[in-house]
């Protein structure tokens, strides 16, 4: 597979998709894939095309240039990446491994179009996982007086693996502010909970005592704010009062699963734009 | 169908279960469905069991009676009701009839075991709807100033029609603690929005704007507090950013519609048992 | 609203999307909602484009004409249509009226953008309801011996009414194909069944004796072969052992109403495209 | 824990109930669950219940024999189990590992309540994951003119590891007769698709081609016709017409994974009770 594709977003106006489109055709390539939204509120126009390089007249390295011509007159800001280029992946985890585990898996089996150079923690428990499927594992021992430290200790093995994406899989320790902005829809975190309900800690506690009907689980950029940055995926299950605390919690780890390898292999294939607090998903 | 139904909850103990299908058993009772439930955190028993009368050697009106020399030893809170006695209730709207529409069809389809003597609303819109089904409709509009003495005019026509479940088929307006006394675990809403998420007025604007991907209802019994009363049923539907606020609304009436004839359907059966802030549904 | 609507399919080449997008930005169209797929094993390539008509400098009588110079070259087949014109759609049903109290509830709501302008039924248990809403009710008794006749005055009143779509509502007669033939992908029948386990008479029945654990309901158009038409819409719901078959009746019902409405709005917003035995359908 | 439970099955008739919970009453025991169901078409009684035999005045070698006094006049098949001993289970895989791997992290999670003492391939794929969690890898090479034999092979194996549970986890070989009839109601399958719908091989293909846009799964229980045995448990996913063939294949395994895995801790805390081609699961 040997595509292009762009992320584009600015506001509504008539023509974009023409001009786009032409672009890619005058150049000789072929559309794959094509997907656009108009949120009508902002009235902002959003695109993902994807097209095959294969006899496209433009180098790669040329079609961001080529493209700047375009985009300048529409105000669009636009991310453009290839298929021939892997993302290159860092899992952090703590003690519960379900969702490292499930990541590995899908992993080694073709499932998810990235590099995972690296599994980070700040617990031991996740080493023998992390060697059984041949991935270097650093842990961090964090806490509350080191944290600044360590978390500058992270960055440079990071960027020593020039690491572009950060899958948080129930790592419990809150990032600085100063970490998230290193990476800027770069960090996607998995909540067990139907967020807005039952943010911070022990969620399926919460859950319990609350009586819900239902429980959740859900994917999300981290920002600044507790479980609060823009949502990627969500899923839910049924509970009865039959169902213990610890029932809870091994539904919800099916949940967790399902809902955080979704929102990664989105964010690989470049399916996702941020505007706001929310998200576009052309799934 | 000539059944008794017993709703027990007492401290755990051994002995209950045995005690129950004795008591049942000796007086010539076929048991139909039994079903029992421990909470282990507060060591409470619950029970539903229901019987056929049939060849049953008390009469209904000893029942009561005889059955107290089992429940006080045990501590028991119990509820005994006979199936050969419709509930009398009565559907409470304002001005969206989507969930009107769907009770009276169930109830005329003979899905719902109940009586409805009579619509309230706040507004004229359901007038045709409830004459259609050639069920009483009885207008109260209600305004800051009148609540009071409107809500002493509804009561007296609940108690003049021997109302025994309020249904709040999405009626707009907050009931006062005094009204709600008057029927405790006895008035179900359904609100438009999987609780604790949401609650309050506008649930649609509000998963709109946090760009959530799965939208919810909730039934559950009214209590003091302002949508937080005992869930009784809850279910989701996923939506996307593709999903105008619109479309929101009307994929939640789906949701909504279902959630509250099941948690009505279940009440009707006598399947539920409140304790502290959670239902125990026996399903 | 005043949009116009292509569904396009044709072989897959480059520039197809350019050359429609161009037509409509050339006659200076706003593109409100663009989606495309291509299926790989046949390497077709399917379209639905909508744009606004406000200041399009084609009269609507004339794109037609003029956009058949772009479909040609391309082998397009391709359907034009204006949201000014409002689908006129007959609704048959027989005994079972639960999807026929749902359309017309959601017509009257807003939610179905199309004309009722007739019920028809071999029954008359529908004529109190037709009359509710305010729609004429026509009856055909359909025995054996009469079918072809019946089916002709059916034809004849449809024709007379300018019925372009047909909703089998729960209609229990077998069309024949001389029917049928007369409104290719125009007829949509929902099926009690999540098919193609348990075509045929009686789905609920087998579904009980077989066991299962899902029950679904799936809504397609209808072609000669029994329950065999192109699939648009399915949707599935849990069971278990406590289900007796009128339970999996009245949860199967909630599933007919929606993925029966659901089938009805997308074909009424012409987002579904059929080809060989399958439908895309840009939801 | 240390637990017992007692799996009921006779014709219904009075007092049942009463016996069955007099008899562990007697002897000191605590109920710590009970459920029952009647099947009404054939007139016939469930029963599960799981008591604490902390304090219970009989030891575990006597409760079978004492029992049988109880279960002989009421006609009873019933099955009696301990908590303190761990059913054996034995895991057959070919080549595609995800339920494998699904199944050892839940057993290693501790969330399946038994011993697997063995996995069985006829492929070497799996050797590497079932040593990764220490359990010992046994490969059979099963073509045609030596199934047989391999069989008998396989049976001695099971037998020498007091195997009492197989799970089939995409084991792509159709067991004889012969291997089937020495555990009966002792094998559990996972079939990827919603049967009846696409039994036989190649289910995800056939649901690709058919168009459908549920895909579903069924874990069963074994027996002499393929893909034919009482279901245990069914989930469903949606799919579109985007899905590719490995679309529905990826999606698909989520739901065999949570498919075969509940029917599996189902099986393994005796929750499951077999009638006729259908099953009874006390969930």
């Amino acid at each position: 597979m040997n595509h292009a594709i762009l992320l584009i977003s600015c506001p509504d106006q008539k023509g974009i998709t023409a001009a786009v489109t032409n672009f890619i055709f005058q150049h000789q390539g072929n559309i794959v894939h094509a997907d656009q939204h108009i949120d009508e509120q902002s009235n902002t126009f959003f695109m993902r095309v994807e097209w095959s390089l294969d006899g496209f007249m433009l180098k790669r390295e040329d079609i961001q240039r080529s493209f700047a011509g375009i985009a300048g007159p529409f105000k669009m800001q636009w991310q453009l990446s290839f298929t021939s280029r892997k993302t290159r992946a860092a899992v952090f985890v703590s003690r519960h491994l379900h969702c490292l585990y499930d990541l590995l898996y899908r992993h080694k089996a073709g499932q998810l179009f990235c590099e995972i150079p690296l599994v980070v923690s700040n617990h031991p428990d996740a080493a023998k996982l992390a060697q059984d499927f041949g991935i270097p594992f650093f842990e961090f021992c964090v806490e509350h007086q080191n944290k600044i430290a360590q978390e500058q200790k992270q960055l440079e093995l990071l960027r020593a693996n020039q690491i572009d994406l950060i899958v948080l899989a129930r790592y419990h320790q809150i990032l600085t502010r100063q970490f998230v902005d290193c990476y800027p829809a770069q960090i996607i975190n998995i909540h067990h909970s139907f967020l807005p309900a039952f943010a911070g800690s022990n969620p399926y506690l919460q859950a319990y005592q609350k009586g819900v009907k239902v429980i959740g689980a859900t994917s999300h950029y981290v920002t600044e704010g507790l479980d609060e940055g823009p949502i990627i995926a969500q899923d839910t299950a049924a509970v009865s009062h039959r169902d213990s605390l610890e029932d809870l919690k091994r539904k919800g780890e099916d949940l967790e699963k399902i809902v955080l390898s979704r929102a990664v292999r989105w964010h690989l294939e470049r399916k996702i734009l941020c505007y706001g607090n929310k998200t576009v998903v052309f799934d």
